[in-house]
């Protein structure tokens, strides 16, 4: 068994004012751990708020989602930051989702970047080497989600940092041969049962198959599962019985 | 004597992106307390991390001043918010300041509510109960500061809180004959003496003259001072000088 | 019969970035006029670019919808506007979203306030008349969409102005015996009958049952229909069959 | 003389809110042309309208500065937009102009793109060709402003767009042997006699001095100035008066 506890994890709290965005009454009692939007590319204080308020009610842990400031585009289109404006702009997000986490009687899990942020983050070593260190100034926890595999600088930079790195594996979305996350930016809608092979193959043997069928290995210990897809909740559900029927512990990681 | 120390603070971190406001760097090294913004009237995370970063080479008391989220109206218009929106702007915008705070190793002073986020507190009870249990809940340090005289459903929601309340006196500001200040847009170009005599007054004599030379009495231990007048620094130098001579300690409430 | 001809419209392009609201796709085939966010409230420029587009496809009269800049309220909340804030606004997003209709060859048909845009205009004669200046001096047509009853200050400026003013009513919210009507903020399921009744009764014989049953006669032009409630689609579907059966001509305003 | 007439245009309407920015007040008597920001990436309506009626005040032609929605980052920062996205925030923000520009009578002048804008439309031509049509479908003077020496996709997407095309110079920037202007973010004392020296330099003989003494030509026709530099008024003042004083016209293009 590769793994003998899986963490699932899921980006959240995606709504903005009177808009809404996701699934999260549905998929936070199913997963483990949450990444909740911190208001620069999606959510606002009083999402956040209720995000918290929900993730708790399920004991799900709470990590921050920082992003780029660019609602208008979900934080989705690179911008040129430099490396100042990086670091403050995860500490100004982290700090106001800690508050929210603190109020609530919980700890701050983790940090994940969202979006571009990610990009920039695996483009631009400078940029990576900013944002590293902010999470490690400002998650106590000092734990940091990033989709594995996990690029060398970006490895380097965390442990330098000093923070504990959780890699992400996806079973929704296809890898290439490299390991490199096809991304569509339309879902299709997936096979469940293709999708629960893909999460079963991973826990037990610790590789995922490449859209070409190739055996991409890589450490990862946590599912990252998806609201806004067409089956996300299927999917998890399907995962967790199935995994859970075979005495993996579904739990996030402490 | 009625106050043995004097706090002076000023509201600072005012500029955004490319836009400056205020004299921060000529202000701070003479003040002892200051109430950064906090990105939603004024400020972004660089001149957060600047002004924090500002306040403490010169051993300024730090502070979250929070505002409505009107960048456009610099938070001085009156927006009709539903307490818990109160609530959660200020949770917030404290969180995220109190985190650039902590990067620095320093901690978190107080809280004080900025423009329209003050004229609600004073008109409308629920938001006034809103904001105050927000500060209890996300200052550690549970100390508010108010323009004094402060209204009793204040005061009564502040102490129900468990909050310490901090008055502010103003020298370059009239009072009416109730005590309420006078607010003009523009300030005029005040007199240096007249206002440093009006500190020594209030600070011996525990009393502010009204513009009708009325003796207003209130309780207050923290003398505001304003870096976007024509001539705050040389008030604030004058207030030190006159009052430091006179044996009454500069420093912050702690 | 009271209306020979009737004009349908709706509130659209209600989406912003990634998030979408409202059923544009689904009800802008079904109407004759639509009133288009400019996004101060809601909307940004290419949801606003689509919109125009869709609108053109379905030959749907275009008018614009602009609110109070607070995306993060989506424009509901009243805010301390002055009057010239409250005419340049209008004068900003009208001159956009007349933009977008000029590139695709249409004109602008009218101009109708939003939200807390109206409320201030129904509560503040100087707001009020800023606004409908602004209208006049902004839409080449100066026609001017509110909901009927009109109120006396509304109508005289409106016509100081020279707009011509288009009175609306609405037939799934409810008038009390005032002719106020009845806003809740979740719109429940209402009888598809019985809205279409109260359309033909209006249409017919220029009268609305309030809640207490007191017919209220007032000026209206125009029904509006919403595309956040449950069953907009059907209400709308149901008078223009109802009604276009009964030899009412569907069209817009000219 | 290589130029009969000189326009001269400066960037302004940079204010945003309570915050204020560059010299519109001193300068804009002294220019012929003016490039008013949109909203976007400085700027909001109160500033637009009250700038309009400046430039209205000094018979100063008015064109529009469309940038990026990056308030934070004043438009200066690339963001990795679509060609469509492009393409109607330039719709969006040039209508948003012009309207004011018409409430007061007069007729926009021309478009000018701004910071990062300006950047992606040399980079990436898709952006180049998005926005020039934008420019063309909106500004019906069909009039383009562009730093001079223009680069060759940009030359024949303007006159593909059927735009005529209006080169730039600087006197208060050097360029480099290709060209190419040096910007520098602080911009240091310039000396004035030296910039007039440059002005007079082109308009006589069409050509720049580099950086290093080499003659570069290149088509231009405006004289760009800055309101941000430290002696904007008195470069405009003295190479106004140095040019007009041989008979070359001061005069906006038309």
């Amino acid at each position: 068994m590769y793994l003998r506890s899986l963490d699932i994890n899921v980006d959240c709290g995606e709504s903005f004012g009177n808009w809404t965005m996701g699934q999260d009454e549905e998929l936070l009692p199913l997963v483990t751990t949450a990444n909740v939007a911190c208001g620069f590319h999606a959510s606002d204080p009083c999402t956040m708020a209720q995000t918290v308020k929900l993730a708790q009610r399920h004991s799900v842990a709470i990590g921050a989602h920082p992003g780029l400031p660019d609602l208008m585009g979900f934080g989705r289109r690179r911008m040129d930051l430099d490396p100042s404006e990086a670091y403050n702009y995860v500490v100004y997000q982290v700090g106001a989702l800690q508050k929210f986490v603190e109020v609530e009687g919980e700890t701050l899990h983790h940090v994940k970047p969202h979006g571009a942020m990610y990009w920039l983050i695996n483009e631009r070593e400078e940029i990576a080497r900013a944002v590293l260190r902010a999470i490690a100034d400002c998650c106590p926890a000092r734990m940091f989600y990033w989709p594995a595999p996990i690029r060398d600088h970006v490895r380097e930079f965390a442990a330098e940092a000093g923070l504990r790195t959780i890699g992400e594996f996806y079973v929704d979305l296809m890898y290439d041969d490299e390991g490199k996350l096809i991304l569509e930016r339309k879902k299709g809608e997936l096979d469940i049962d293709a999708a629960t092979e893909r999460a079963r193959t991973f826990v037990q043997q610790g590789w995922m198959p490449s859209v070409n069928g190739k055996q991409l290995r890589f450490d990862a210990e946590s599912l990252c599962v998806h609201g806004d897809g067409p089956n996300g909740i299927d999917i998890t559900e399907s995962v967790r019985r199935s995994l859970g029927g075979e005495g993996v512990e579904i739990a996030a990681i402490n």
